[in-house]
């Protein structure tokens, strides 16, 4: 039995068509059911997740809406709309798929703040983009009235980048514990987390985007997991992707993970990200366990029959 | 020392021109400093919230940016999205106030479901006006369309109306006293929590809106409360409501209480809604006490200078 947080990818709920409420739901139903395995298996468990397209949906909203009574929120209120969001329900799914086997246990989507530095070298270089596509002129006036930083985004059309600053300290981490503690499952810190700065003695909201996979790594230390297992939409990170030698990564170490890193192995924003989070679990405590696989494979992953296990 | 369940009514947020984040935060910050008084008497407190401005924005927002890939999501789901949106904001202007105020307390919104009965006589008539104004043309098109009941709103255009079935049994009523009993202060229940119904084993969200009131009594009653305090924008319910006789209610039984709900000296869907939950809380345990007040006068109701004062 090992206490194990789970990173669900963006795929975990809005994936091909799944677009509406109920489409969503569903896919978070079939993520539940692996979820519900590990319970069954006598697993404690902290879910955590990505907010990528729900988030955007909030944007696009608050943009086509908003008027003088009518408000746009700031990006780190949208962030704490999508963790409600999202997990109501994975909390739903979660629950309805206990009680339908019978498991008696707790379910809690608690909102999250997470401290980053405001001398974090990322706010001086806003990369992540947000939000929709404008032309170059619209994209440019906005970033004058808003102050946003705009970017060509890779021959799409012109979005607001903002910064991805590194999650420091989880502000509710003690509450989360607690409920592990407890017997309660918490889904937390989505979409990486609302991003605060202190401010003498207040947290003070700013717009970025944390990485929802650096911040499991956060969340997993500060519950006291011994496995972060990263899902996503594929069975194992590879090496020479889509290439003739393309080859699957079954088992590594974390020396073996960052030569791959260092032959650029990993493609930004999407693989490399878990496996730098992956990484940075393994090499705070040797003990520790990394998984990165797909939705469908968590529970087979355990056994080291699937996925990509990165140990010390 | 006592236990304290704390609804907060829109006004604690979105008040007068508190339309953006900031001025919201603003107002709850101002909200949080009553809340940190009654931590400094020695009380442990549960906090729930109305949340009609910001669901309605969201309503608004999804109306006006959807397409094929960017679904209008549903109510249930919506209010979901305002629990993370006013909890977040709630809860950084409460760990704020604490930390100025040296105190050491854990603050965590909880994303709350709430059961109703698919038999309800609220699911025969919707009463309760969400989302925009229609002119009448479009309101009919809409409800074919959409298989709403829209209604015409007292001379300001036609809206969609929605039940307000009664809270029977709130899902993370065990989380929520796991945490008070671990001395951290809930958010919970906002906007009277996301409606649910039982289909089998399963909870299955459904559009309707539980009122906050009501709900707050649900709470309570849940956490093992024996006051509860609810928060509006006027420091007493009074009868004979702007007549030359206008008389504040300052300490009253239930009998007395029920007596001025027969002379309908309550406006419905305002002062009313409040009345009935603290009846409904005083009833079910003669020992309890129920404060209708303003937000400022939270700490000073306690000494029972100010507010009505509900007893057996």
């Amino acid at each position: 039995m090992a206490k194990i947080v789970i990173a669900l990818g963006g795929n975990a709920l809005q994936t091909g068509n799944a677009f509406t409420a109920d489409d969503q739901k569903k896919v978070a139903r079939r993520t539940a059911k692996q979820i519900v395995g590990l319970v069954l298996l006598g697993h404690e468990l902290a879910i955590t997740h990505g907010n990528g397209p729900q988030v955007g949906d909030i944007m696009l909203g608050e943009e086509a809406s908003a008027s003088p009574t009518n408000a746009i929120m700031p990006l780190e209120t949208n962030v704490a709309m999508s963790q409600g969001q999202i997990g109501y329900w994975l909390q739903q799914a979660i629950d309805n798929e206990l009680r339908a086997q019978g498991i008696k246990k707790d379910v809690a989507t608690v909102v999250t703040q997470v401290v980053v530095l405001k001398n974090d070298p990322a706010f001086k270089k806003p990369s992540k983009p947000v939000g929709e596509f404008y032309t170059e002129a619209k994209a440019k006036k906005l970033a004058q009235t808003r102050g946003w930083t705009v970017q060509e985004d890779a021959g799409r059309g012109w979005r607001r980048v903002v910064p991805s600053p590194r999650p420091v300290k989880i502000v509710e981490d003690s509450v989360l514990t607690t409920l592990i503690t407890q017997g309660i499952m918490p889904i937390a810190v989505g979409g990486g987390g609302v991003p605060v700065f202190e401010k003498g003695s207040d947290l003070v909201g700013i717009d970025a985007v944390i990485d929802k996979d650096f911040a499991a790594t956060r969340l997993a230390e500060a519950v006291g997991a011994s496995i972060l297992m990263l899902l996503t939409d594929v069975d194992h990170a590879v090496i020479n992707f889509k290439k003739a030698d393309e080859t699957p990564i079954t088992r590594a170490t974390i020396a073996e993970m960052e030569t791959y890193v260092g032959q650029n192995q990993f493609a930004p924003g999407s693989m490399l990200p878990k496996v730098q989070a992956a990484i940075d679990f393994v090499k705070n405590n040797k003990q520790n366990l990394a998984i990165i696989t797909s939705l469908d494979k968590a529970v087979e992953s355990l056994s080291g029959k699937v996925g990509t296990v990165i140990t010390a």
